[in-house]
């Protein structure tokens, strides 16, 4: 019963076999291995990309400071919302790695619109060179509150960005659970919606700690190398970060790992709202938002399950009032973990 | 016949083992994992010091640099070896990580001798505000000419930071190779000898990707923490660092392992002295520095072995010139390939 | 007719003069002449501290980034209003001197309350090593919209920020128009209220280009030191600036010229409420929020008064629409400029 | 008898006057003043130099370090003297600056050879992304050691650089002490050898605080713009530092003043040589660097003689030890003042 986060899951036995597989003898280290030759390539395969520049980091921090720091400069501000990872979550990684840049927050949720970012990227131009330059944009896909950006959505406020002339990223954590949702190919959901580089997330969905990053304009390339040696994220032994990859993306596991986590957060989504719970948002992914009783809470707790409360604390007087929680589900947690939960409510 | 880097080798199967076995259902993320838990103690008891701050990170630029950062100040300068990693090889990342701090070398060898550290420091003390202030000392052990400091000299060394008020991190990124040279116990080789925080390699020795950071001096561990996190390099999955880790430092293995890169050294040194090969330096760890004729070094090659050239190229008109070149033994290369490779030559 | 900002205003002949008088022979660089030496000890007696650390430069982005970095730490927030200085005219300054700091926009106006404060540090807190941590406070005072806060207001904001044990900054671009608004103490709007480092404006007040800074803990000054040297902050030839201090501080100069730029503001406001303008906000210092038809800012315009529009532009259909507007009276303008203004309206 | 620095003296009177002069009612702020355009096209003009962009900041640090950093990247290696300003003078800045590039000293003397400037830039080769990439070439002019290049070695200096496609700095805080010197053209000291941008001094040679920053390909011009705001150096009341120029400007008065430094100095210097003073360095510009006995040294000491020793300290026991000394002669000092110095040797 652990749905406290998808970070916390064990690996797919699949990817650690192709890191066994990959421990032979030695090999050129740096991204100089067969491994990741294969990888480099798939991966320009998969999303329609024959001339991306393709890497490998460790964690997703990594992944999103570097894309960020190589699409924007020290004196501009990035545009993102307001419970942004990168804003939230990264003790500052964003600002360390682009040398000071700063975030400006675009309206008050997860998903940003069109008309909330044209507005916040239209306010930033009136100081000349007194205030903080126009930056890149970064929308995080799937949200951190588990809602999906319709490809219709993503070319919107990328054609904004191109108004202003302005590179969008997306943090793509969980990229994986997002394509399953919308049932559409790579390309659709980043270079064909107007997204210049991604972060493509496989720690959450089943890997050790890798994650892809992708520039669809490889003039990015060398620079992005410089600044990750630089940040030390350079693995001297690439071939282990390699062969997750290789093992993630092979025979669609990525995409029936992320097709089973959405699953169970259906399945999840479903029992709590028969048992009454009251949704903060609409579950699109493998993250739920719902609120129970303090009572159930304190019940669910006491059984071990694990997961975070989300802006409540447990300790009230009223026993009924409706607390709200965060439950993700990973690809690993089973059906049968999942009504065990349920049947406790 | 690969000879070109020990960070090209393979994981040992005991440590895959611990990697394989850590992968069990869900666990605590961030290193709040119960195999962490263990590893953590385990340096403590390794280093005879109990209350020492113990962290992973995945790879030796990155425990450099967030060391450095740890223990100096932007405006300081960083005392090392002008052959030192941090300042030849890491692409600036010291500086990154520290905010712009310069980086004084000390010195023209691989080795920095008292003298030469006492000068350098004072060198740098009449101009006040102006100029650099004094930073962290930094000893890469083994060093990067494959020297090996005795106890004495890391104590003498140790005392001239101390005179200035100092603190000196060591470099380990072949911690063992030393250590196993100079059969002498982990604390005799750091705190006892004067150092305050060391970066504890095991990459190069058997692991995936992983090294250690080990601060004797727990006051700096949370700001180690925030650095660590800002410098994106706080693993989600910090089990599979922690098992690595593990496995690594399980019955002797770091330290059989390192005896037996040193023993390939040796008999490779061994066999290109018989083949009249001069030496650059004597051999104290697993690498050797050895000049070879022109002719020999393109024989080897189209012989497939893998190894660099030092400060030499092969393209010259005198067959029989004298070439240096750089042989590093991990502790996987078989006698039977260095034999292979001898009767090469 | 200039209203658009007092940054463009002339030196005051008595600044001049002390400036013209320190232009004697050789003199200490750096800070050890002996105008500043008096300057130091004035600014102390002031502010009735007497082991402030003063020092003094140039510009009001370099007392405030210089300030911030001192007191805070990269991965921490600032919190201030999100219509601060330091957040929307320095460039990101704040975010490069701290090494890539945050800041976090309290509230929506332009002067912080004591509840929107506490709740934007609680706010920050939950997260642990993965978000930014709390960091310093920093208050303009005047604000950038013309208001002061009272002693009590700033000793409720230094309360809170004491709950939290954060240190408090004080943007005092505008010191001496809000020191004569209160009628205070330089001590009472300060250190007695809780603040603990200032930002003491000279520039906008008759002064070419200098500002002081003061921390009330001399703790902070080396690291200070250092900082400034580093940012290149720090002026060979100081004596010319300390003159202009000098010639600020004598005689009251600087609080008479606050008095008469507040002044003039007053009779600007009234002049402009018997001409019917609506008013954005209460004048509290030297500048004034106000709205007039579209059709008499053209007229003003036209005459050849300077000043800026407000979150409004001057092409439009409706020539009776209210556009708002930003005037701000310097020490120099005279009742003759301010009248002749209001005879156009 | 004032020979500790240049940037001790006083301001050119007629700099304080053109000063004075714009100290006429509202002006333009942040460079928008008549004056400032003015200086633009002068220096345009000086310089032959039609469309180079054209800036000022108020210290020497503040130019050097905000033009390396526009000219490099944080990831590559300054190339520049031991002995120059931005290495054992600025205290980081230009680390800070840059964000943390790296500076490779080149050879061991103040003025850099050709060949020294080769080897260093080829050294920095062999490591691809791993080690500091190759970036700008800062010269010095006059060098801290009081020599000047000759055109000719600026353009084989300049001429490696291309080789490399590297830009090249010219530090000028004694800018014009060169040029009179070399009795040459700006545009023959600096573009027509090869110089991409100038920090042109001012302030040692008569200003109170002004530096000029020329680019030559304008294509640096807004990027240096949002640099220097920034980095807080872009001055409100900039009209006081363009008047400074102004008046250094006018009248071949900053040629004027240096033909004056450079006489004083040889006057001083031929002084020296018949008092049996030993030279550390043929004395070129401003600067004379001698040996006198320690007894000497003492005698103008305690006549109230200011200057440095250079490398050595009074206190010895040989009363007649020859010890090293920097002299520094500014416009100010009259030859009357040199005399009496002389007088007393």
């Amino acid at each position: 019963m652990f749905f406290a986060s998808d970070n916390s899951g064990p690996v797919h036995p699949r990817v650690m076999e192709r890191v066994a597989q990959a421990n032979q003898g030695f090999a050129g280290a740096y991204g100089a291995d067969p491994v990741m030759e294969g990888v480099r390539q798939q991966i320009r395969d998969l999303f329609e990309a024959p001339d991306a520049a393709v890497y490998l980091v460790a964690t997703g921090t990594a992944a999103n400071s570097l894309v960020l720091a190589t699409l924007g400069q020290p004196w501009q501000t990035i545009f993102c919302s307001p419970v942004a990872h990168i804003h939230e979550d990264e003790c500052n990684a964003p600002e360390f790695f682009t040398g000071g840049a700063k975030l400006t927050l675009v309206g008050t949720g997860d998903k940003i619109t069109p008309e909330a970012l044209r507005n916040s990227i239209a306010a930033q131009q009136a100081r000349g060179v007194h205030g903080p330059q126009r930056g890149p944009v970064s929308l995080t896909q799937v949200t951190e509150l588990g809602q999906v950006y319709s490809v219709a959505e993503l070319a919107a406020l990328s054609a904004v960005a191109r108004e202003f002339d302005l590179p969008v990223h997306m943090d793509g954590a969980r990229f994986a659970n997002a394509l399953v949702t919308l049932d559409c190919t790579p390309a659709e959901m980043t270079w064909k919606a107007g997204i210049d580089a991604v972060s493509f997330g496989a720690t959450k969905n089943g890997c050790m700690g890798v994650e892809a990053v992708i520039f669809f304009d490889p003039a990015h390339a060398w620079e992005f190398e410089l600044r990750r040696k630089r940040g030390a994220h350079l693995f001297s032994k690439y071939r282990y970060l390699a062969a997750q990859m290789a093992g993630y993306l092979e025979d669609d596991l990525w995409l029936n790992s992320a097709r089973a986590a959405n699953a169970r957060a259906e399945r999840l989504a479903d029992g709590l709202r028969r048992a009454g719970a009251q949704f903060l948002l609409d579950p699109q992914a493998n993250m739920v938002f719902a609120a129970l009783p303090r009572v159930t809470h304190e019940k669910l707790f006491a059984a071990g399950a694990a997961y975070h409360l989300w802006g409540a604390v447990l300790d009230g007087e009223d026993p009924q009032e409706m607390l709200g929680a965060r439950f993700v589900c990973d690809w690993s947690i089973t059906e049968g973990e999942i009504d065990r939960f349920l049947d406790l409510i």
